[in-house]
């Protein structure tokens, strides 16, 4: 941030009065910009004893698999921003059910969540940032091909929640250095 | 949003190419500025069979109490986040336990995320945002005085478990409109 969005002016980094931290504030208004991490809101669609995942169409990691995800918009729930993301992706849906997975990745300044889904009907396909949409088995998941950490966090999890035939709210800290080079 | 945070000319608000909302979108560089949802995290502070509150210094809601919370911060996790406001709000280091709740305050583009707590000293204090703070036995909590609705149903949920003896994440929707009027 070089600019203040409010009247145009240039901002300069300092801690503003009361505070403890760094903030950009115009050096002409005085407002004070603050920047928070965001969150990245998924499913796990299911039809059956299948798993419904995205190969993405876009970067980052162009070519690999994921749950249907995405940032969360303003004036939607969490719920809502799930399903709306699964429709964009696999024009899917879904009936968006418990919370799943709570995932840190401090590194991206993202919070990445994720719930139980369930399609209603086997109606999906390619949204435009996917280049397919495919039903998966467990023993089918393409696991060297998942295109975040979060992502396999969250299909592990929920593998072995249904393994045991219960359910939890799973969390855990990622760091950036997970996801594979390629 | 009226200028661009990166080069200072004007923004004007339409929908980019590839995308199905209105942005804020430089005229001149070009640059989309996305405006997400922010995150409060808080956490309840249990010494024994007691709760710590707050009593806020700040507005909005001077003067009423709350579990220690706030906005979360760029470069932390949720749970570094809860603890980081605890210090600051109540001069309290507590243990971050599990996931207690999930808020969304859709009108309010928050989500507010509170966890359970532990104090494992009986230290604490007001912090610059608080007036003062305490601890309370469920029978005195200061229902009519809690700040936000959000407060109020983390509380009632931990109750809630608490006398059943089992813990479970919780999840609802609040609107701003919950919020009384002074």
């Amino acid at each position: 941030m070089n600019y203040c969005s409010d009247c145009g002016q240039k901002v300069e980094l300092k801690v503003p009065s009361g505070d403890n931290r760094e903030r950009a504030v115009c050096t002409a208004c005085g407002i004070i910009h603050y920047e928070n991490p965001r969150m990245v809101l998924g499913c796990i669609p299911v039809w059956q004893d299948q798993i419904l995942l995205c190969r993405r169409a876009i970067e980052p990691r162009h070519g690999f698999w994921t749950v249907p995800a995405g940032f969360m918009e303003n004036d939607e729930s969490l719920a809502q921003a799930a399903a709306r993301e699964t429709y964009e992706e696999a024009l899917a849906t879904v009936e968006i059910g418990d919370l799943h997975a709570v995932v840190d990745v401090v590194q991206a300044r993202q919070v990445h969540i994720f719930f139980h889904a369930t399609l209603p009907v086997k109606e999906f396909g390619a949204g435009i940032e996917s280049l397919e949409t495919q039903l998966f088995d467990e023993a089918d998941i393409p696991w060297q091909d998942i295109a975040f950490p979060s992502t396999t966090f969250a299909l592990k999890t929920f593998f072995a929640d249904r393994a045991r035939g219960e359910r939890q709210v799973h969390r855990t800290e990622l760091s950036r250095r997970l996801i594979r080079k390629d």
